[in-house]
């Protein structure tokens, strides 16, 4: 693309995309898609909340002690905006069980979903500008994603953190609904406050990168608002974001503006929910478990035999037959499929505890053999498949098998059931009972919301129900670590 | 250099040679160095607390809003360390009039000075303890600075943000008093947080780099104190940070740990501090100017003509006869020579409002005349030399002639009398003058401050006192900003 200088710089020509907005652009696929990830985001984050990542954040001198009415998820605390990002923003991918998005390398939702429900509290915005500024932001941090990966990503950056610093600021500047001179600052100060490095993935520091970037996005948008400055040529300056996080000829900016919004990124196939807290490599083998046990009616105690047959890029980091931790656990397609088996569910407290250890589960994994699927070739261009195959007592043998199939979402979706599943596991771990399933449904019609309060309140519990800390399961890098050019969840 | 695996990780050696530190190592030179360096850093931080760029982000909802011990420097306002490392930290940087260190291509003493006192005050330490820490700083980011520069800056990283981050962690860790194995991790969390671009420059962006990567470094070291965990291997790591901020083959880590503290860095010769707010490459006309009029008492209704021959290199972006605004006169050798034979100073108001249109001043430039010194080549490899001729009316021509003179610092030390007319100039802005020379005499004798409670109580002011927000005067990029590789303050 050949930006002539009367069509303006970069952040310009991007603030008046994003100050262009008009909801009436939003599509039926659209707003069930924004609607399905916010939802998403606010029950992974209401699991991540007893992390130690977030309980030592919130614990920092000066954090969170500035008064506001941004609510902290799963508490009775508010304080500011910027801090209530802060400490929610890290809570949303303390699990890594947030979505995802191929484009981005990266997850589009946990930049902006902490960080617009802190402004739209703090602001009495409405349901519709929420997903409003949601979708816009997604817009934003994915286009520069297609503009500058997978360099970007195969360099060493944290995209969800790096760029989400962008989508960020435009959310945050399109729910101010600040001009496009002042939506444009936003963005070059977030030039200035973009970072993140992959080497600290598998550590408290990588959700730490998200509260981080989501906070820096606001505060770049609520400087501008205030009349803070910054260069205009932010992107294409020599010594600009481009050039010195990626590096020259290794970007195409044509990318981010081309058929901006036809159809929005929010309805991308490439973007993703994990239905299960663990490696998303077991995902597909867990799917096929789960649905040979619901349609051929399968007890544990018919089960005589077990294969697992995944892609072999999937099995490389999964194939822990004996999982001793409950880190192995979640690196186990054994056990996972297993729990599939065993409980027609995978949850979060299955990698809790000595969960793994449970005689049932042993039994079935003395019985389980794993390995690479003859028929899925290693430099097949589709690497998430996987096929189980169960030998019942009775000699009868069944099998289901699918040949690609990364996360849920696009084509895929989870269904209502599915996606409740997994809200009410997270939400469990911050929330009391009785508000769960009110919460589930206000999320699910948040486009009609007049007041975001009318959320947040349902996100608020007295001290009385504030949930213990638990010990957080790590995964070690390498293994956590997706491999080069490949992203993957 | 080769780190063998028994040895540890960068991480680990620099932390060990953080903790390591020894009051007693320091010589008497370090101690004055680091004392003047901070004495002046104070001074600019007052002098920058009225700019816009500080006052905007005090106005910014959430920031300086936690309760706390941490005095906003020029106001009665306390808050948590974090942010008042926030705004003393963009403060400090308001007008780029801080001292630098040629090794770091940026300024050493802003990332450090605000935040080592908002942490102080909240610690009660002492004022031995904020040396040492100053110092260990100071060695962390110029050492970094040796193994990643000047392919760093050339690149476009603001080093003064990217490496005052891990300089501000250090200094943090050590003040804190962490153990090796949390200063390990302040500096691993420390490299998630490291940003600023150079594409910002000439903004009010620039500055906020600073508050930001202070606040960063501290936040890093405050989450390590709570048991935050990292990555112990953020330097070397494949993703790291040598390798994607700067790129492979770009760095030499073993002068990271060669030499370390023999002597300290604060003691380099490259380490100065600027003597007048205006472009560095005025500074040595400005110099000839003062010294012809001290030694020769020239007054300047006596002057005939007068002949600026500065190094054609600091000409170029300083040539400007007729200043028309604030801004040029910044960049105006003319005027500045001319200011410097007026009044024997070049202070603060004389790049506020119409003091380029004083008569005076007026009558004197349209005697002046500059061209590129004709012995000083082009190519030369000093290139901070000028030479000021002064005919007078009785006919006799006097002239002062230095070929190079960057900054004041090392082996040109300002006397205790410039340090004093800078101070009191730039802390003017902010304090009432009766606190200006007790505060002044405070900081001269840092080394024996009990409490550095004694010294923020004279950075205290109460509201009556405060004084409203002037206009800031922003260098323009290009201008502003150094040539690559011979990076100039």
């Amino acid at each position: 693309m050949t930006l002539s200088s009367t069509a303006g710089t970069i952040v310009q020509l991007l603030a008046e995309k994003i100050c262009a907005f008009d909801a009436r652009s939003l599509t039926k696929r659209s707003i069930a898609q924004a609607r399905t990830c916010i939802l998403d985001t606010v029950g992974v984050t209401l699991a991540g909340i007893p992390e130690p990542c977030t309980q030592i954040l919130l614990k920092t001198p000066g954090i969170a002690a500035a008064p506001g009415s941004s609510l902290i998820f799963g508490s009775a605390r508010r304080t500011s905006a910027l801090d209530a990002t802060l400490i929610n923003g890290t809570a949303s991918h303390a699990l890594d069980f947030d979505d995802f998005s191929g484009a981005l390398g990266g997850h589009h939702s946990v930049p902006l979903v902490a960080m617009l429900f802190a402004l739209a509290e703090e602001r009495g915005s409405t349901g519709e500008a929420f997903i409003c500024a949601y979708v816009v932001g997604v817009e934003t941090e994915i286009r520069l994603a297609r503009a500058v990966n997978f360099h970007h990503y195969d360099k060493g950056w944290h995209p969800t953190a790096t760029l989400g610093t962008f989508g960020a600021a435009a959310a945050a500047a399109r729910l101010l609904d600040l001009d496009p001179s002042k939506t444009a600052m936003a963005l070059s100060i977030a030039a200035s406050l973009a970072s993140g490095i992959k080497a600290n993935f598998g550590t408290m520091t990588k959700p730490l990168h998200i509260g981080h970037s989501a906070r820096n996005g606001l505060l770049a948008a609520l400087l501008a608002e205030g009349g803070f400055e910054a260069a205009d040529d932010v992107f294409e300056h020599h010594q600009g974001f481009l050039n010195v996080f990626n590096g020259p000829g290794t970007f195409d900016i044509e990318k981010l503006f081309t058929n901006w919004g036809e159809p929005w990124e929010i309805e991308a196939t490439s973007i993703g929910l994990k239905q299960f807290p663990c490696c998303g490599s077991t995902h597909p083998a867990i799917m096929m478990a789960l649905q040979l046990r619901r349609e051929e009616t399968i007890n544990t105690e018919q089960i005589a035999r077990i294969e697992i047959l995944p892609h072999g890029r999937r099995l490389r980091h999964t194939d822990t037959p004996q999982p001793q931790t409950s880190l192995d656990a979640k690196f186990s397609v054994q056990y996972v499929v297993a729990r599939a088996l065993k409980d027609g569910a995978v949850r979060l407290k299955d990698f809790e505890g000595d969960a793994h250890f449970d005689p049932v589960i042993r039994r079935l994994l003395d019985l389980t053999e794993a390995k690479p699927h003859p028929d899925m070739a290693d430099d097949a261009e589709e690497q998430w498949g996987a096929e189980v195959i169960v030998t019942l007592t009775d000699g009868r043998r069944v099998s289901r098998r699918v040949d690609n199939l990364v996360g849920r979402g696009g084509d895929n979706p989870m269904t209502t059931d599915e996606l409740w599943e997994k809200f009410s596991d997270c939400a469990s771990r911050s929330l009391p009972r009785e508000q769960i399933a009110p919460l589930f449904e206000r999320l699910e019609t948040l486009e009609s919301v007049s007041s975001i309060a009318q959320v947040t309140r349902l996100l608020e519990v007295s001290v009385l129900h504030e949930a213990p800390a638990k010990k957080v399961v790590f995964a070690p890098r390498g293994e956590q670590e997706a491999p080069e050019t490949t992203w993957v969840p």
